[in-house]
């Protein structure tokens, strides 16, 4: 049984505004095939081009002092607390071609306090977690911990905005159930 | 004991891009104050630009069967479950309004059974709340009773969007300890 | 939708015993209006009796370090916290008044780590709250914790007692689904 | 290591007011010792009088289809529920004497549903499990569920209060580290 | 209502393979009577025999630090988080004949931070708590407070292993239903 | 930063009983390497006999209903609910192969509820999770709608035990801190 890639009416690109429509077709160009997160999300276009400028805003920016590795860590490690398949498996791939490490994706989605990971990036995603599940309780020993580890303020609100934004797309995957491209299951787990 | 607004810089009107500036003027103009989100989230203006586009796809769209009441009803309830102070007041007050009804806003946010509502908001609510705190779980059961109601897959996706994209707020409000401004927990209550 | 005030019959002022009827009279002549939980609980005029006698040794007690304030913010953050409609109202109005802070009810009901409450404040309802959720992992070291607040033994039981009364209160509300009077929302919010 | 009755100072008989002192006696003369809930209790007058008047009105009462040992029952697993050492024991002595049956008890504190018990008294503990853990979701389905096995509305009622009264019990027990006293352990336990 | 022994068929004595028969009847010549964990798991002889070895390896060792009571008292302690009602039955009473101790077991099933226990045999139990509610979260800290009670890297081992095997038998127990023997609801109970 | 394969010391194949070298160099010899959990494991010898005596009796049984990947698929979904990172990536594996399927193992461990899977497969990880998580409440209806997926009895068995059994695994190596080979992340992702 193959699931579809979403509940919900899949558009044709050609249907698409044009800038959305080149924005997926450069996407395509980079990776080889559409995510199905652009699809799916481009049924309604004004959340689509709100939700990329958002994405590029936090994942694409130049300032501060979390590597891109370090983003999708806590996109990865926070997906999984909120069980959603089409982050974890995305999100993952793209992991571990940052990394360059073919095991660190599954080792945080399964359980971060036992991947291959160094102190500094535990208590990053010790923090991602307590925002994904527990926002309500993040106070002064949270900040201060994270310091310790030589994260600044900038830094500290990009673990935070991060691990919220991909919380608003772990649920909306999850309610359309979004099928994750069969093509990230298998990127960058080959030996290098 | 009086909490500042953020834990992290409120920046001044002045030294913000113009665009963010005419937001916010925009906004005090209209609510005779600046709500604290607004100046608290301008410190990144890349952000402030995506998340208010956002907000206003979801919020103000033309199209749909949710009220603006139904809006404010989802932020207000599911808020109350992220325990975000600043959301709840906020939005408890714009639902006041928006619903001319001074008591829903605490019903909702204390407790939605027992809140003057009607089956149609209850089942709203249920899905919301469901999305919020355990979207993992989401399936074809709660699209049927949605529909039993009459919303469509329109309203069901912005019904989980909104929550959703609050969700994302709430994280970060409770990660700043962001303050709602005073003028908010009155607004709407007095009898018309 | 308006609720009924309960699932069960209210029964007329005039049908009641003497001593209930005249007790009922004397807040209606001290508040303006008769407060829902002492109609309905008069329903059984033993258990009536028994309640308002405990819930006076317990909030009207003359020795003791807590406040008038600081009984019906215990009552206010832990009724929050079992989602009671009927007491979060009813005491959010009274603790308004007894503390003269029109924001401090919203905030405790919502989360009161971003309250505008003192450290001392912060500790008690730290307390109530694992009292309220977590009983059976009371020890030392909350007493300890109390204690450097300048709580002592008398305090901490009033504190537990408190709370654990009214989470006996808010199960009732919640199983007759008691309604709050509407007088209670808009009580101390007005500027002084 | 044997714990201490109480962390609270236990009052001496002597110099306790003498209604309470009688009462204390009276229970002695019966019961062949003093439960240590009487002595810890005690400690507080007024509390003590307001607690046993509850108690009385509940446990006592002649009306209703609730028999005491329905009553003990609910205690005890209730109590189990809020992990009270007290309560359980004490209580599920006084549930062996009851119903005259000696596994009866201990069956119920640690899992309901694989006790010998009939599907009326499931339904009982169902409800009051709920209302001890998840008292805002009670609802309309509770309540005919109840109905459906011949429970009327002074019983529901009467199910809950226990609950909720005992609730208080098991957090001041909790609280205060109150020890059942030795002879319950063993009570009722003898083949008849 | 007495519950059968089990959901599934219980095999005869007689039609078992002789190495179970025998195992069986020499523990019913110790015992007194064939505990139903015998009878039930006999159905599947492979299982049994696998289930035993194992048991006996963990609970008859010659090594370690841990003394018989308090494996026993691990296994009670554990059973009753996991609701189980055969393993609190029938281990509660091996564990009241090991420690000569007629209230320790119940003691720990209710709340072990209430029972008349050493810091040491409370240390165990914490730990073995945490290994059967939350074992991902394990980690360095828990290792360091055990060694300060002097247990050692075998008796660690022994008491998540331990607690790791009767979740299993608790497991199987809750499923099918096991009834444990009346008998053991009294040993060890009278006065020595 | 690689973690060690285990907390615990790891013994020399030459230093291990020849039954235990035997049985690992019989699973080297097919696998091409020995996994870590029969190296850890193997520290206890009597230990290690049983654990596979009952891995035998419940993964390679010839009668019942369930096939191999279905047992595997057992195991990968509930090892996720512990977070048990060895027992996801090996069992991953194994599934992987065992089903010719390159997506279900890590559909399952992050959302089985949005696998590849039939709605009888849906049905026994649904029971086989709350076996995992919520033993206590297993009950009729579970059994019943097993059956209407044409699970027998030997079936329901089969899945209660082989998630118990992968529970205990799962402490263990989460206790111990187990690392899974790195040979398992990449068995069985290759396009066939």
């Amino acid at each position: 049984m193959t699931m579809p890639i979403s509940r919900f009416p899949v558009p044709e690109l050609s249907a698409l505004p044009d800038d959305i429509r080149e924005k997926i077709l450069a996407v395509q160009e980079k990776a080889g095939f559409v995510p199905n997160f652009f699809l799916t999300l481009a049924y309604w276009p004004d959340e689509f081009r709100a939700f990329f400028a958002y994405h590029d805003a936090l994942m694409l920016k130049k300032t501060g002092n979390l590597s891109k590795a370090d983003r999708e860590m806590i996109v990865t490690a926070t997906s999984a607390k909120n069980n959603c398949l089409y982050c974890v498996v995305a999100h993952g791939a793209i992991l571990r071609i940052y990394s360059k490490n073919a095991l660190v994706a599954d080792q945080v989605a399964v359980n971060h306090l036992k991947a291959d990971i160094t102190p500094r990036e535990k208590a990053m995603l010790d923090f991602a977690i307590k925002v994904c599940l527990d926002s309500q309780a993040v106070g002064d020993r949270d900040y201060e911990v994270l310091r310790q580890y030589s994260f600044d303020d900038e830094d500290i609100w990009d673990i935070a905005a991060i691990t919220a934004f991909f919380g608003l797309s772990n649920r909306m995957a999850n309610v359309i159930s979004m099928r994750p491209n069969e093509e990230f299951f298998l990127m960058g787990r080959s030996p290098r």
